[in-house]
């Protein structure tokens, strides 16, 4: 496998993602190879300095960059030379394997539906967080952002690809499949979810456990994947955030909810697009870009958008 | 002012009720009273055995009860002698100045439109919870899950009513309101909150801040009051809600996270209709119920929703 790495995406890019990239290799498989693009001095600069087993790197030099700020569509198409647009190229034409950046998520987004594009039949891709439960193990909650307004088939098919990310990135059996509610009942909840129930209740694309509501998202109890639209899925992923910093801000340690620390988080594939790209938080340290690679390799290697593929292929 | 209680309302209903009623009696001033509807025995037993003060209470027996689990359209109408279909004649009537429960919800929302009714001008009605934040003070939140589906005119008139409630009852001059979305920038967010930044961006009928994200809930930074629709609001609620259980189950103690405990949260006024109706929570513990009762008498006194008719004639 192949990894393409966007050393210039995120906050502390490019020091940071080199560091995290070299600490990713040192869990690399033999075969396996991790492709960075960026400012190649500074990548052989810090490969150097960090005494890095070259062999395990590849480097694509590129000369531009798109700002975190920046307009994703415009940028994505001006700056040819940016390292996301060049790895986006690598990604389609097959010379790498997967492509991760903490870079400019929007442009990620477009370099993704440009270049890989979406996979037929899917409707609206998406992205997703893990939710640390109290079990110790995590709910996948999906859409976190992408799609702020969704229909019920949209809700429907996120279920799908939640499940199959559960089974087979995160060996979860059968996942359980929860719509985020305001209501245990089927008949509760706004337009969309309780059309979503209906649509839901009696699938066999999946394992619909019912509604989840928000007090039981870390419980672990209800479900292994918890499905709602992206402005909700949004604002609740930005609560739990803002949890964790209340957590710090009063000098609370606690294993627990160190695992909701976003810096740690090692990203979120599209889901639904025809390869593994993978984005990560802005803020990513260097464990992070290290979980990132690592977390890309792992969707690669179980061939997730094939799986994503055929089970719409079924459909 | 007669403030009513309708001690058969609550998990831990009457004895829990009746002596969280004593407790906020003890903090009445000399002209009021506590008016108690319920089963007249077992409020005799409970005010004799805890040597209440008797001056301070009214008795109006009633025989039946609205269970938490029952359908509230039908059984409001049908069983009129329950404590809160007796609580809503009095309020009616004018025998009250404000009713409270921490029973049935719905019955509680069939009794104020059916009874008080909804004020001239207001779309829907809507309730509240206070988000505490780390700087001391709390975000009122509303709709908190009355209304799932709201359009931009609801949301934009919310403003103007957790304004009122943030002004009158926590006696905060200007409030700031914001509102719900997903990116700080105007155009950001679903249908909903990009229509309704527009409407909001120009008002002149509150002190409008612009969008707060999830992640700023609860910093006290951004906004007093919070505003979205009943779907959102009620999953931020909950959530909120969670993580104060994952606190306690990870045995963190914390002054701070102690503000988070439903249990001892007073409980929200229905905003929008013609009297002082207070909804507490289920769980409502013996200093829930004083807070949720002293809770109705400020917000009667302060005559909060003459307060919002007169807003809505100028409007």
């Amino acid at each position: 496998m192949n990894i393409g790495l966007d050393v210039m995406g995120g906050d502390y890019a490019p020091t940071t993602t080199i560091k995290g990239a070299i600490m990713a290799s040192l869990e690399f498989p033999k075969d396996s190879k991790l492709v960075l693009f960026g400012d190649e001095d500074k990548i052989k600069e810090i490969l150097k300095q960090e005494n890095a087993d070259t062999s395990k790197f590849e480097i694509v030099a590129t000369t531009q960059v798109i700002g975190m700020g920046e307009h994703p569509v415009k940028t994505f198409t001006q700056k040819k030379d940016s390292s996301i647009t060049v790895g986006f190229k690598y990604l389609a034409t097959g010379k790498i394997d997967g492509f991760a950046s903490a870079g400019n998520t929007g442009a990620m987004l477009v370099g993704a539906m440009h270049s890989v594009q979406q996979i037929s039949g899917i409707i609206r891709p998406c992205i997703t967080s893990p939710m640390p439960t109290i079990n110790g193990g995590q709910s996948i909650l999906l859409d976190v952002g992408i799609n702020p307004d969704c229909k019920p088939d949209v809700l429907y098919q996120y279920a799908i690809l939640g499940s199959l990310y559960a089974e087979h990135v995160y060996n979860i059996k059968n996942p359980r499949v929860a719509l985020l509610n305001i209501g245990e009942e089927e008949e509760k909840g706004n337009l969309l979810t309780s059309a979503t129930h209906k649509l839901m209740k009696d699938s066999k694309d999946f394992n619909f456990v019912g509604n989840i509501e928000g007090n039981q998202i870390f419980s672990g109890k209800v479900a292994d994947v918890i499905v709602t639209d992206g402005f909700t899925g949004n604002v609740v992923l930005k609560e739990a955030e803002a949890f964790y910093t209340l957590i710090k801000k009063r000098e609370l340690n606690d294993d627990y909810f160190d695992r909701f620390n976003p810096e740690i988080y090692g990203g979120t594939p599209i889901l639904g697009v025809n390869s593994t790209v993978i984005i990560g938080h802005g803020a990513s340290n260097e464990n992070a870009i290290k979980n990132m690679v690592l977390h890309t390799l792992h969707v690669a290697e179980v061939k997730l958008s094939e799986k994503i593929k055929e089970a719409l292929k079924n459909d």
